[in-house]
């Protein structure tokens, strides 16, 4: 059951882009120029174009753990799209206050998964409201043809959710399962690898909390867990729960990526030493 | 003969950047300073900064590929500028409602053919603009020192265009030669890679959309024309006309630049392989 | 003694943010959510996020060289900080007409050196401020916990200034020593390559001309002193004073760093051939 109905939707003004397209090109300026031209009041956020190409799993991550950091209203575009021009579905999810834009891929699974039954999930047929799409559509670039006319007059208030779709059932799952909990274990993977070097899995600090002494098995090291980066020397190694409330594994002032030889996907076992007392 | 008078122009407040200078330095964060200092209420749109350095050709053919996705009154500004600080022109040109700044090196070209008579060429001398530039005009950065205060002032309406400098003649041409048509026949070149390492030419949509059965010759290699990425499978080579109504060869979620070995400025044949009926 | 009065700190709403997170990551991407959720009136300018990582050196280098191109009100944060979490102070600098938020690192050092008795430094402790911070503060990202609301609160002029810490003493000093000066001859470093290769010193333009006749020494190489890069043949090496009044030292449409095989810190030495006259 929907937590309030779409009528209540009160936009912000602010939309996020989130894609796999780069800085080198001027696919986002373009998406940009779309958004202004319709929408000049629009506020736009990049919140990351760097998301490996091709791979829904990493934008699924960070588009779930960014949510808490924007306010309600915001409009999030996610186009990481290996698909586009097919017949994928294009969703709309509206959670927690704000709106969510993805092809039905599994970018917005880690979302609805946390949101329980707090959301309403739609598909949209940009192209069937008229009046919305006003030149071409091209089959192969819908973040600026289909989702960027969208956002902006979802952003703007000029178009109603509940106007766009109709109620979706069964998205696309995740690419990436959830941790497995057994006695004294969490068994994941790294989602992504961070600028510094850093390995981010997808462990919640929650998990790990409840633990006496965990300790962090990957690629053959053995890693404890730290506060802070500057809990121990440059060069040493250590696991931390991050600031986006995942457990992570990094090298101090150094890049643990490199060092350890782990790649995205890779599992991680967290393991906890409990001891007699 | 100019489509309107310069005295109709009417500024959005929207200014776009594409330049040559990556996002490692401050370079383009100090153009922002700049215009915000002279005009707060700028919205200012990254086109890219992701240009090859040193080489107008690319910068000029994504500046009127993109044209069309910004509204009347948008400023643009164009800096790939090996040549800064020599005695080469800028050059302002406005088109379609919309405004261009930079140098004349061919940046323009594109643009220019494209509008056949309607256009206002002027070369502009920002430095003889009473009250314009306050700082010292460096050797070496024009576009913090004349290009951002210019277009600040033309975006927010307090100069108005043809204040700025007097008609010009003559600039420099296109880096690369368009496409030659031959009976059944185009011959062009790759003008950039993407970020996907989708493979660009300079070969439109319509002169392929009159062939019957056109095939795609580069590198040694033959691809076959198909509507979107999604329909050869992973892995697959493929060509299409792409979002910016241009030939592209890509490779199905993999990278045909890498694949394929082909490099900026490889001749492409597109070949019609026409069939007695 | 300060220049003037914290109280008369009027923010122009403007703010900008100098990291060394990369674009990879959604980092910018929330802290901006966080700015926009408190100030939706905020404009923010990215100086750049592309430091050396864990480097405050060259952060510290390139905020003091790009002061001058943004308006009194402005709000700068310099999030360069491989201390994060630990003990290390929080500084805020005015200058000018400007504040400056940074870690106690260096990363403020030449701004501070540069303003000789007309600044104000405070140590701030935004966790002490009523109402400021709301979410839980973590032990690794106070560029999103702590600077971007403080930011947002000071830029929005929510907040003055003086509310937000105590006066500071002995800020940690800079990691690179000014040039040193003698007769006919001046020693720097290399502080930072920018994305064309240039490399670009600490030595600034007006120790260099007050000299006759300079040539720069380093690596083994010897350069003229030009205007602009394109005083000299594609391909040859040249140095200048560039545009931001530091010496630099370039290879025309070339990449310096990678032809001469220089470093970041390397030692660079200029040397006056004065003649008789």
């Amino acid at each position: 059951m929907p937590e309030t109905a779409a009528a209540n939707w009160q936009p912000s003004g602010l939309i996020t882009l989130l894609t796999d397209f780069g800085w080198q090109d001027p696919f986002v300026g373009v998406m940009k120029g779309v958004i202004y031209g319709r929408f000049p009041g629009a506020r736009i956020v990049d919140l990351t174009h760097g998301i490996l190409p091709h791979w829904p799993a990493e934008g699924a991550f960070w588009l779930s753990r960014c949510a808490d950091y924007f306010a309600p209203g915001t409009v999030h575009v996610a186009v990481v799209d290996p698909g586009v021009g097919t017949s994928r579905r294009l969703l709309m999810l509206r959670t927690r206050g704000q709106l969510y834009l993805a092809p039905d891929n599994g970018l917005l699974a880690p979302l609805i998964e946390s949101a329980g039954n707090r959301l309403e999930l739609w598909e949209i047929r940009p192209a069937e409201v008229p009046g919305l799409l006003i030149s071409h559509v091209s089959a192969t670039f819908h973040g600026r043809d289909l989702f960027a006319p969208t956002a902006a007059a979802l952003a703007s208030g000029s178009l109603a959710p509940e106007k766009l779709g109709r109620t979706a059932q069964d998205p696309v799952p995740a690419w990436i399962d959830e941790p497995t909990l057994e006695k004294n274990k969490i068994s994941g993977v790294i989602v992504t690898i961070d600028h510094f070097g850093n390995l981010i899995t997808n462990i919640t600090g929650t998990s790990i909390r409840a633990m006496t002494d965990p300790h962090i098995h990957l690629g053959g090291h053995i890693v404890a867990l730290r506060r802070t980066y500057g809990d121990v020397q440059p060069g040493e190694d250590l696991a931390l729960i991050n600031s986006f409330d995942v457990l992570e594994i990094a090298r101090a002032q150094g890049n643990a990526a490199a060092a350890l030889g782990v790649e995205r996907g890779a599992p991680v076992v967290v393991q906890d030493s409990v001891r007699l007392r």
